[in-house]
């Protein structure tokens, strides 16, 4: 949308939300956190726990946009293989990094109670940096620009929150909103007569039914927060 | 997963949930229903309204998978791109269609109350078979494999189960789950065994916290009945 906007892409990594079983939350979750720093969420992909196409969209993902984030398929079973993947996506292979083995020793109560699951959490690509998970312990990490979280929203929301203050963020997208009771066919010629008008102006309109009745939210957005205001006077005085 | 299941990939198109403003739950709603007629949702794909965006993945999709759907961007204001995006994907453009036009003059109350906006809704892609919308009338619309749906959840999903007894199903993928109260780390060697050991059986295992404590559900899948029992009566066992 504008020059400064750093971007990112989102892989959802996740049988479970292909299948229908689970409901993604973690998109709007990471959208919002990322807006909030000038970050924009460019692409998200659901895509089956299968190495090959792990590798595949994490390589395109982490040449095409500023910053990658992925989530699912970092626990202790035999599903869970997005380490081994992200790790070949780089060329490279997992080994055991100390610091993820000591906090994990620590978690659950001694060495004796490591079991293979629990092990295979310890192992991370090397060249990468841990992302510390306040929640259930077992890390995340970062490699280049590819950020590896868990996909339970709870754990995946405590590593990102020790993600975002590491990224340079760019401009911040503003936005003014207005809700209006009409269908949006009537409006649509005012949206775009805005849109021409303001210079980096976007507009955005959602319908949806609340009660039976069409409403629909426009939503200005830019960067420049006159433009912003004056287009926000000009719609109120259209409508 | 197995060699009779049909496949389908879901382009959502949409900057309101790129930016986090919007939940998505179209993909919910469109993998249960093409599951259970044994069409498995293999991608999905979040795009914002950029016209090469949408025709370069509409491309992709379409050769890659049985079906494909799209939802969002075909409404009547300037950020609805979807319908010119698909017509240039198939190499053709839009043309005003007879029943679309009908349908929206008798919704609206009469050719006088057309506008622009709702003139855009009566135009599809050459070649292409309308998609009935028993909400809010302006139909949606099918070319080659593609279903071009609406992106409002309720009229999508009118629209969708217009669609589903025109597909042809695959085999229909039966599950069965069971929920523990432990830590994922100790029951995941036993998944991995019950993978190995049973032909065409898929293991996941989806952890979340209750109330603060991990609980496991662990699912089972697979396309012979026979083979799923055996396998669950075994997961009972060793759990």
């Amino acid at each position: 949308m504008n020059q400064n906007t750093k971007t990112a892409g989102l892989i959802i990594i996740g049988n479970e939300i292909l299948s229908g079983r689970t409901q993604d939350t973690n998109t709007k979750t990471i959208a919002l956190r990322l807006g909030e720093i000038g970050v924009q969420l460019t692409e998200v992909r659901v895509i089956p726990d299968i190495i090959e196409t792990i590798i595949e969209n994490v390589k395109y993902f982490s040449s095409n946009f500023d910053y990658v984030f992925t989530t699912g398929g970092i626990g202790p079973t035999h599903d869970d293989k997005t380490a081994e993947a992200v790790a070949k996506a780089f060329g490279t292979d997992l080994y055991q990094h100390p610091d993820a083995l000591s906090v994990l020793i620590d978690h659950y109560g001694g060495a004796e109670h490591m079991n293979d699951g629990r092990i295979k959490m310890t192992y991370v690509p090397h060249g990468s940096t841990l992302i510390d998970n306040p929640v259930s312990r077992a890390p995340g990490f970062k490699i280049d620009n590819v950020h590896v979280m868990a996909g339970v929203p709870k754990i995946m929301e405590g590593m990102l929150l020790n993600v975002i203050p590491t990224l340079d963020g760019g401009d911040i997208i503003k936005s003014k909103q207005l809700i209006i009771n009409k269908p949006e066919s009537e409006v649509a010629s005012i949206l775009q007569s805005l849109e021409d008008e303001f210079d980096g102006l976007d507009v955005g309109s959602y319908p949806r039914y609340k009660d039976g009745k069409p409403e629909v939210t426009i939503i200005l957005r830019g960067v420049d927060e006159d433009i912003l205001g004056e287009a926000f006077e000009k719609l109120e005085a259209l409508i």
